[in-house]
C-alpha cells in the first residue's frame, strides 16, 4: 500500500498491510512538486527514511530510473540499505523521468544499459536481503508484448529479483497475457491503477506475486483536504468538522506520545508521568 | 489554515484562504515524529520551503521556541526571510518544547530572556515586511490572566508584531477576557482548537485579528487514510475507492503538470505538446 | 578564486578576491565523493548556501550540466536566486557528468537542446542581476575550433550572459585563438588549470573578462592535511605543528565569534562580554 | 585524528590513524558557522555520514550536548548507529553549547539530568558495539577536581563506556592528577589542544586510553588556504603554487576515480577503460 511520508506509512502498517510502497508520484505530490525528478534523490531518500523510522514493515522505494546512470543507481542502493529500506524498484526509462500516465511514446532505456544498471545495483547492496525490482515500461511506451517479455527476461538475467510489469490500459488484459507468457521465471509485481476493476483473485490465479495500490492514500488525503478547506473557508467554523476527523488525541496515540511521557519519567530527574494531563 | 507540506499548502491556497499556518504539530505528524523538536530545525525549514515554492500566499511558520536561544532564533529568521516565508510565531517555552495540549504546568521561558529573543529576531530579519508573532503560553501553563497580559505587553515592547494568546479551554471565555483587557495594543492571533464551538463573528467583535485553523488538514487526511487503508486491506480491490477520491488527473492539474508539458514544447527541440496523451 | 565550503569562501573574501568559484570538483572532493554527480544537486546547493552565508562577495556556482534537462536546470536557478547566489555556470555535456580532465572524447549535448536549457534558465531567474555562463566543452572533447565558436555563438544567442571556454592543453594557445576569433561578442571566462604558465596579463590583452583559479584551495588544503597527519601520526605530538598552523583564536576571529559574545551581552539578560575569557 | 568532511576523513585514514574524531569545532568551522549549535544536528549528521562513506575506520562524533534533552540525544544515537558511526561523545553542558575555550564559568548540566541522557543513549543504540563517551567539563568550568571525579563516576555508573576529561590549561597537570585519582574505573580520553607540549608517552604511562588531536587538520588547511589565496591574489598566477600543492591527479587517486572508470567498463555497454586518457 502506498505511503508518502512517515504518517501515511504508519497508517499503512497500523491497518495491517505487509509492506509499504514509497511511491514516486505520491512523494513528489506531497512535497508539492511534479513526478519528473524535480525533487533531488536525496530529498526522496529523506522522505523514505522518515517512513522507515515510523514503521516496522518493509518499505519498497519507487526509485524511478535510479536517478541517473549505473553509478547514481548504485550510490542510491548503498544509501537505501543504510536506511534499512527493504527494496527498490527501478524502471527502464531515461533520467529525468516523466510519469507513466503522461505521453504516448516515452523514450525507453537501452536494455543492455539498463541491465548494467541492475547488475551494478545488485553488486552494491550491503544488505543481502535487499531486493531490486526491474520495472518494464515497454507496454506503457506502446512497444510490443514480445519486447516487454524480452526486456523482462534480460533484466532478470542481469540479476533483478522480480519484474514489475506496468500497464495503463483500463483493463487487465495485457497484464494477464504477460503473466501467462512469463510463467514462473521470476516473481511478478503489478500496479492496477487504471485496471482497478479486476478482482485481486484473478491476479493471484495468474501467479502474480505482489499487487501495489500505488497512490490511493495521497489521492484520498487530497480529496478530503479539498473539502475540509472548502467547508472551513465557507462556514468559518469547525463545529461540523471536529467530529468527522481524527482527534488530536488519536494523532498523539498514532505517533506514540505516550512513549515519550514514559521516557521522561524514566530519564528525567523529578519528572512524573503526565499522560493524564493530556487535553486530548 | 494549516498546511504541513507542499500539497496541503497548495490546497489551502486553491480554496481561497489568505494565509498558511505551517503548524509544528502537523509538520511533525506528517514526518512521522512527535511535536517535541524531534525533527531538526533545518528539516522543518525544508518543509516550509516546499510550501512556499508551491504557493503564492503568505506562509507563517510555527517556530516553536525558536529552536534554542536568541542566536538559534535569529539564524532561523534569516533563513525564513531567505526562503520568502512571511512570518514566524515563537512561543515562550523552553527547548525542546512539549505540545501545548500535554502536561499540566509546562515550564515557561523567563520573560526577559524571551524578550531578548524577540528583539534578536526583529534585528535579524532581512525582509522588512517579515512579522514576528509572540505566542503567550501563560494560560496553557495555568498561570494567571495578569501574567498573560504582562508577558504580552513585555513581548510587544520588545518588538513583537502581534501576540498569539493560546488557550486549551473547551470554551472561549479566557480568550475573550484577554482580548477585552488587551484592547488594541497590538494585533491578536488565536487558535480555537479546543474552543471550536465559538462562532468566528464573536472573535471579530472582540477585535481579534487572525484566527488559525491549526491542524484540521492533517487530521482530516489521517482519518481518510485510515478508512481508505482499512477498506483496501479488507476488500482487496479499489472499485469502491476509485470514484470517491481525487483522480490522478486532478492531481496532475493541482500540481501544474500542464505547465511542464508546455515548457517541454518551448525548451526541448523536437518536442510537442503531449497533454492530450495523458491517461488521466 | 575557488572555494568549497563556508570556511574557504570566507578566506577567499578575506584575501581580497572579487568573487568566489564554487567548484564542482572541489565541492565533491571536500564531501569525499567524485566529480561525477555523486552528490545530489540539493547537497551541492546546501554547500553553496553555507558559502553565501559566510561571505558578502558574489558566488558563482559550478552547475555542471544543470543536473538533468531544462526543467532540472530551471529549478536549480530558482533555488540559486533564492539563496542569493550571483551566477551559475552550466556546461554542454550530458548528465551525469565526467570531470573534464578524464576521458578523451566525452559526449557533448546537442547544441539546440543546450540552448533550450540556457533559455529556460534565463526565463526562470528571479534576480535580474543573476548571470548564466555557458561553458563550452568542445575543445575538451576534441572537437574543432569552429565547433567551439559555433556553440559559443549559439549559446550566447540563447541568452547566455558569458561564455566559459575550457581547455585541457598545457599551453594557452587554443584559448588565445578562441578569444581572438570570438572578439567582443560576449564576455569570456577561462580556467587556466593546465595552462597555468601563461601570465594573466596575456589573458587581459586577449580581452578575457574573468580568470578562475579553479581548485587551488582544495589542493593546497589536501597537501597540508596529508603532511600534517603524517607528522602527527609519526611523532605523536603537536609541538612542531602548533606554531605553523592557524591558531584556535584566529579561527574564532575568522568566523566572527566576537559578534556572538557581543550579541549575548545585548540579547541575554544578565550576560556580559566574555571575550576576555577566551583561552585563545 | 580530527576530520571535518569526507576528504579530511579519507586523509586521516590514508595516513594510518586508527580512528577519526568528527570535531564539532572543525565541522562548524568548515561549514562557515560558529561552534555554538548554529548548524542543526541533521546538518552535522550529514557531514558525519560523508565521513563514514569515505572511510573504513571508526568515526567518533563530537555530539556536543546531544543537541537538546535525553530525547534529542537518543534520536541522535539511533541515527548515528544507522549511519555506521562508531561512537559519540556528549558533554555535560546545556544546549546551545559554547565552545569550551570561551567563557570563564560555563553553565554545566545537572549531573542527574546528564546521567539520564547517557542512560537514554545507551538504551537506544541499535549497534551493540556503539560507544558513548561522557565528556566532563567540570575543570573547563572552573569546578573542583573532586566534582570532576564525582561527575565522571556518576556518568560511568549511568552507562558511559568511557570518560573524556577536558582541560584548557597550558600544561597537563590537572589531567594527570585526574587520571591518577580515577585509576582504571573506565577508559579515559583526553584532548591535548592547550597542553600540547606533554609527550604522548606520559599520557600512556598515566593509563589514558585515547588521545584526540582535535582540530589540527582544519587549522592547517586554514593556514595554507590563507597563504595560497594571498599569493594568487598578489601575483595573479599559479606558477609558484602548482608544484607545491596536491595535483589534480593525486586528488583523483585519493578519491578513487580509477574505480569509477573500471566500473564504467563493467556496467556500461560499449564503454572501455579510459584511465589512460586522464590529463592528470
Amino acid at each position: 500500500m502506498e505511503a508518502h511520508n512517515g504518517l501515511s506509512a504508519r497508517i499503512v502498517e497500523a491497518e495491517g498491510f505487509e509492506g509499504i510502497w514509497a511511491s514516486g508520484l505520491s512523494i513528489s505530490t506531497a512535497l508539492g512538486v511534479r513526478d519528473a525528478n524535480e525533487a533531488s534523490w536525496t530529498q526522496v531518500l529523506d522522505v523514505a527514511e522518515f517512513m522507515v523510522d515510523a514503521t516496522s514493515i518493509p518499505v519498497m522505494l519507487d526509485g524511478d530510473t535510479g536517478f541517473g546512470n549505473f553509478n547514481n543507481a548504485r550510490r542510491l542502493i548503498r544509501k537505501l540499505c543504510q536506511r534499512q529500506i527493504a527494496a527498490v524498484c527501478i524502471e527502464d526509462k531515461v533520467f529525468p523521468k516523466t510519469n507513466s500516465f503522461i505521453g504516448a511514446a516515452q523514450e525507453l532505456a537501452d536494455p543492455q544499459e539498463f541491465s548494467g544498471k541492475i547488475k551494478a545495483c545488485k553488486d552494491s547492496q550491503t544488505d543481502s536481503n535487499f531486493a531490486v525490482v526491474a520495472r518494464v515500461e515497454a507496454l506503457i511506451a506502446g512497444r510490443s508484448m514480445q519486447e516487454a517479455l524480452d526486456r523482462a527476461a534480460t533484466y532478470h538475467d542481469a540479476g533483478a529479483d522480480a519484474i514489475l510489469i506496468h500497464s495503463k490500459k483500463p483493463d487487465a488484459g495485457e497484464i494477464l497475457t504477460f503473466a501467462n507468457m512469463w510463467g514462473n521465471t521470476a516473481p511478478l509485481v503489478i500496479v492496477p491503477t487504471t485496471y482497478y476493476n479486476t478482482p485481486t483473485e484473478e491476479f493471484e490465479k495468474a501467479g502474480i506475486s505482489m499487487v501495489i495500490w500505488a497512490n490511493h492514500n495521497i489521492r484520498a488525503a487530497t480529496s478530503i483536504m479539498l473539502t475540509t478547506c472548502r467547508h472551513i473557508r465557507q462556514h468559518r467554523h469547525l463545529r461540523d468538522i471536529e467530529k468527522k476527523i481524527t482527534s488530536v488525541g488519536e494523532i498523539f496515540d498514532l505517533l506514540g506520545y505516550a512513549e515519550l511521557e514514559a521516557a521522561k519519567a524514566r530519564y528525567l530527574p523529578g519528572e512524573e508521568m503526565t499522560k493524564d494531563d493530556r487535553v486530548f
